[in-house]
């Protein structure tokens, strides 16, 4: 059975990724929508989720704005028995993800809090082929033009704006997926002398068998673009770069399925919907959580856009 | 069946709660600890855990040192098959403990991550009360003088030693045992400026129903000290205060059982340990991360011992 949806946010990342996946997945309808600036061609474009909930006969609801508003429309969405699809990160806080999770639990319907970068080429065929050998180090290199990815974006580096781990979430969540439990040791977090949040991040991990795992995350990166993971191991080394999307073992390039992140992720909604069940992995959050509490501060250099 | 027991850390708590309560339980037998500086008069003290673990047979461990060192105390005595008990709070970052219990789970062992404050007199009595009450706010004030209550104590300053919410996470303990679940909205830290933890925290959360909850943590407080929790509700107003040893209902004072906090505590882990169980409720220092994540920060005077 198809499964008519609503999109909410008809920004950057729904016209670029969500409409044009949805139109050509057979599992579901893109219907109707709500947005205070964009529109879409599909039918109705409400002005509020709930008008857009009162109005529309829909079974899910996909919420693609930004974070800070984001938790209020998945509460009112599982309210109405719709099954929501979070983009991430899913909230500002880690308890309102808690319960949200319980509340679409009580309420019967899939609660789905995506990483999209785990659905990136390579992650899958990075994570069987680590899953027998053993590890001697991981690093972690997320570095990125903040000026060209977000210009002029204020929110990003407010209170609660996650600064540098806005990107840096991404590289958590690939982790996750890819390597046996591991947690913060110590850190490092650079703030701008005008900022919030973090422009920069060191951060030292370490697992049950005390791998050192080391991630930095910078977003003063100009030039070349840097997202690569690099894991040593027994049996030669594995690189999984470009965000997920290759992947070297010894240096030879492993052949990849095509990419498809964003049809990955609405696959695993529908299989999910029709399984009943929910898929809310906090894990990558509770990192840049556990960052912020345990980390140090060090004030750098003001950064203006 | 008795439950032979050994310490982790012969300092203060130690001295003042763990020894005097496992001396006077009918569940534990207190045999031997491990302590670089403390001796207990009950068996060897052993140097370190490691020692203690090889030399002793022993069916729990009680981990009564600082947080930094704690989690590898932990794991050490679960991947050794022991019971642990671990004081407040259970890690210094939210994903060790999730490892933790991952690991007590695999062992077959009771993990026990305590909350000593929930154990105060009237907690349990207030949960009670407000369990079918409407509410209309909740207002929590924990302050107190750290010149007093934790002189020339650097380490809780630095990073990661979470500085006013040590005392504060004793309040989200409460208020998450007797309150639905609820999450920060805004919040503000005042972080001294010679000092990576804050002296002072406001923060504003809510819950599902949209209830105002604010609870205010101040380190700076002569005179008078606070700790009280006051409820509003639609069948009158809840006071629990001194930590939650009084309890009063519209200026009632209300008769409460005998202060027992540690011994709650321990009838709790040799329950937990009978029934096969492990209890790791992660929430106080879940808010306690989402408030670093979440809530501005603003720098205030220095603070000088």
């Amino acid at each position: 059975m198809v499964i008519r949806i609503g999109i909410v946010g008809v920004g950057k990342i729904a016209r670029d990724q969500h409409i044009p996946v949805l139109d050509a997945s057979p599992d579901f309808d893109l219907v109707t929508a709500a947005s205070r600036h964009g529109r879409i061609e599909h039918g109705v474009t409400h002005t509020t989720i709930e008008e857009m909930l009162a109005a529309e006969d829909i079974d899910a609801v996909s919420l693609c704005q930004p974070p800070q508003v984001r938790f209020e429309a998945a509460r009112v969405a599982i309210a109405a028995g719709k099954h929501v699809f979070l983009e991430k990160p899913p909230g500002a806080t880690l308890t309102e993800v808690e319960l949200l999770r319980d509340q679409a639990r009580e309420k019967g319907v899939t609660l789905f809090a995506s990483w999209h970068s785990r659905y990136a080429a390579g992650v899958e065929t990075a994570r069987a082929w680590l899953a027998d050998k053993s590890l001697h180090s991981v690093h972690i290199e997320w570095k990125e033009d903040v000026r060209h990815w977000h210009p002029g974006q204020a929110w990003i580096w407010e209170a609660g704006g996650m600064g540098v781990f806005d990107p840096g979430i991404n590289a958590l969540s690939i982790a996750t997926a890819i390597l046996p439990g591991f947690f913060l040791t110590e850190g490092l977090l650079e703030i701008p002398a005008n900022r919030a949040s973090p422009i920069a991040a060191d951060l030292h991990f370490t697992d049950a068998a005390g791998t050192p795992i080391r991630a930095e995350f910078d977003w003063r990166q100009t030039g070349p673009q840097t997202w690569d993971i690099k894991v040593e191991t027994d049996a030669g080394t594995l690189l999984l770069s470009k965000g997920g999307s290759e992947l070297r073992i010894d240096g030879v390039e492993q052949t990849l399925p095509p990419e498809a992140e964003y049809r990955g992720l609405y696959d695993r909604f529908a299989a999910l919907i029709a399984a009943g069940e929910s898929d809310v992995d906090v894990a990558p959050l509770r990192h840049v959580a556990d960052a912020y509490l345990r980390a140090e501060r060090r004030q750098v250099e003001a950064f203006e856009d």
